[in-house]
């Protein structure tokens, strides 16, 4: 028995082992090699192994001893090359108490956030400038769509803890506070594009180390 | 100065305030209405509120009081409707000692899986035939590329919980035992198509409620 | 000959004459019907004539009597039922002398601005938080990828014109300020999230009309 | 032993039987509902059988006693609604001796043609003007890339068979010959933006029953 | 009259020969060179002739002499590299008589099937674990959604060929009994994953080469 | 105060930094790097600057001294390579009084046609022959959907500007009369396939420098 089944073995594995097939099926990223539209090239398959696909960087608590009191730890397609070109990515989220993620959008990825532990009171803002804002308990799910302006802070009197998914495997951050006020934007730009006095600027310009 | 700038907000406004600028952002699924190749219809977004964003179902510990001795809670588009047309979903398993989630596929959505606590001993296969298997403890992230067939199982004595997320609002779910056991298929076809003994097809047939 | 050739007329006609063959070639966007994530409903083709894909909207100088002397025509789906399920819309900016168009992101959609009249300084923030600044002139193009941050400023002393398209047929609009003091969001959260001070949120909030 | 088992069937089936888990498997068009810019609106999945995905149009040699001794049957969405939303669909090619698909483009959908009998010329041109023509045997395979202009001719002395697939359920075809000369265009514009001569253009309008 | 008709001929070729206008239109596969989740590389469209867009490996029968007295010959990205990035493959079936496609699915692409000649009887099962089950005879056509597990079988007493169609340039393939019985995949694992006997499992994987 | 603040830029910047995060954003042309379906390959972003985002290839008029008297100046990726991978390019057209951009398509892209200054008669037809045709005023947009034949000419008595916008950036044009007549398609294919009479045929095949 085993003699006649092992001919469509041969047969079909042509098909089967070809090394295009496999990499249809994923394409790990090589963060070394030429990037697309689509992402990072593809390791090579006969190259990739189960821990292309395993990633431990989420599982510790991230340092909050700052001042935000708050930690993000990506696992984006640059973290994790294993998710390159699957429209998929994760991040793990700690806030001390007094923790905040301030005002962000991710430019390219809707964003679902699951409470693992403590109470996130979090919040967006449509473009129809309406506000969506709710107090996250363990175990709550909440959705933050692409593109649109929306923060976190904890909510609670002890360290809260959120896994956030998103729609991309490398959906972007752009924090608000930074982008005022954290490069060489001339504070006179910032000013007239912003309606914030010439005071405030500076202040936060000089706090987050913006020049100009 | 509070007048001055009154002008603008009602001249920026009349662009902000269409409904269909509010529509574009998000399209929390009406489960009632027309269903199209991209989802559900939108819900009016007049009537959309934050509860549409947030969802409390994948709370509580599931019940692992069955044979599998594991649960799985989806947090898909029918059940959490505003996750629709986003591009993503999630997902709570939990599997008690011994528990398993048996081998299937989701149709359409790559998958990230998060331990929350317990061990889980997870693999998949790709198109090549290679295997991917992994014991994967708290924190440990992995993924289970679309349409490939996979498996979680506890590997530890006690429970083990996690959270998955899909790159798609509807991946679909489909448990190999109940597409060859658990239907009208006819036991012939099983076994001609997959070379299983009468007698085993026979047997989880009868253990699966199928007929035929 | 005109007998003979009468023949494959009818024949094939009856392929390129069904509704639904017209109906792929565009969907004329029904802004009463039910929508789906991918826009609106089509409007029936029978009653689809040239002037579903003419739109005269953007002709006009725009009002810039206001306060940020500036004014936005959009001609996206909601304004321009043709453009719906196309990927692309455009609008039309003026800037009279001092005019901005305040730093804002469009959630979904790529912008290409080209200038027809007068001088604009632009900008946009990538999130490396790199500034990336120019003035352009009539008839110069500039790109300002997906979610970015980005501001438009009259950057002469006459009347600044420029046609935008998007990569989106909703691109939507989310202006800053408008999201941080025209609404309901408590000012305790604008300052925790913001890191602005709490003079400076409930000046801008008195003045965009913001409350709480 | 079934007792037991029994057990998983009901509490997994929770899952699985839901229409909407189901509707993510497929939509078959519902030709009398709501259109979108992804395609028709899904049947009910309730009443889905096995023969809203069997199509039997294309078994029979088609009609070619017409003057271009050639016959297209599509099986597209509108004729097969089995294939909406699934971005494939087929078409069957039948050319009498001396037969001619005229120059035509599909505006959404590369196609792959696959001769089943007898000789077919077939061509195309890119957008650098290149022209890629080839002649084409029983079992034969060839590729015409979306939009661009192509043509076949039977090569032989026998009926020419092809099945034709594309990247689309609603490929569309523009036939070159209707556009220019098969309807109300004015034979002046069709000269002026075609440099044909006006006897030519009159020709051939009255040929395929064109008028102005 | 020709002399100036010649003057637009070289003033349009400017933008009509650049080789990245032709790259454009289609992206035939660089087997050599390095990929990304979008496909392979392109071939230089210089070296580009009709002969990337034509293969012949679907001409002749396939080799049915083993045990699945069947024959699945590719004509996929790997196979065929005109087709890469166009979302279109295809591929031939032969089924010998008592010959089978055993239960698989393909991870990226729906599938149309197109009776050649012969019978077939064919079968999928969808997510809520209904079973579409038809015999199809020459001419007939059949869909069968992504990911979805599902078999051919010869349904007459001669040979039956079929061209498969696939909405992906990589579809890729999966064999049921591959995954689980021809690979290093732990006994104990199928048996814990699939609820099959032990008897049963080692029976097959001594059959198809499977270890452990 | 500053000091503070220091902490958490630091802190967060090392998610904001990398490289890769950045090629997210935008993947701005290497024309030497390889290509994918996707478009060309990404510009290293540490290389990246405000100019790669800025053209100024469109200010001019367009050398209208030829015999159609229109001038196409594209800014495709091809020639503005910030456009890239952002599915969004646009052009600019100038038509002398009697110019005209003969019958063409855009294999893939929508076009959406903005007139700057004079008269433009623009029309399309649909797959079913409908004729769109009408009159553009400056100031007045029209749509043509992706694939279909349409024109443009002007229509009064002085420079007709117009800029276009197309929902690709690589989204191709095939001139009519190029693929008939400016190649080395045989004339008589070229008859067979349209129709035309072969003293046309010759005659525009001498005036484009077509051969055969």
């Amino acid at each position: 028995m085993v003699k006649m089944v092992v001919i469509p073995l041969f047969f079909i594995a042509a098909l089967l082992c070809s090394p295009s097939s496999r990499a249809a099926d994923f394409c790990v990223g090589d963060l070394k090699g030429p990037t697309s539209p689509a992402g990072y090239s593809c390791k090579d398959p006969a190259k990739v192994t189960v821990d292309d696909f395993v990633y431990s960087g989420l599982a510790a608590v991230g340092n909050t001893s700052n001042l935000i009191k708050a930690s993000v730890a990506p696992a984006f397609a640059a973290q994790f090359p294993g998710l390159n070109g699957l429209g998929i990515s994760v991040a793990r989220l700690d806030l001390a108490p007094g923790g905040v993620i301030p005002f962000h959008t991710h430019p390219a990825g809707n964003e679902v956030l699951i409470v693992l532990q403590g109470v996130i009171c979090a919040g967006f803002v449509d473009t129809a400038n309406k506000v969506y804002l709710k107090t996250l308990n363990k175990g709550d799910v909440m959705i933050f769509p692409t593109g649109l302006l929306h923060f976190q802070v904890n909510g609670g009197g002890s360290l809260a803890t959120a896994i956030v998914s998103f729609s991309s495997s490398q959906p972007g951050l752009q924090l608000l506070d930074y982008v005022l006020f954290a490069n060489d934007l001339p504070s006179l730009l910032v000013e007239k594009t912003t309606f914030l006095d010439d005071a405030q600027v500076k202040k936060l310009k000089g706090a987050l180390g913006g020049t100009n």
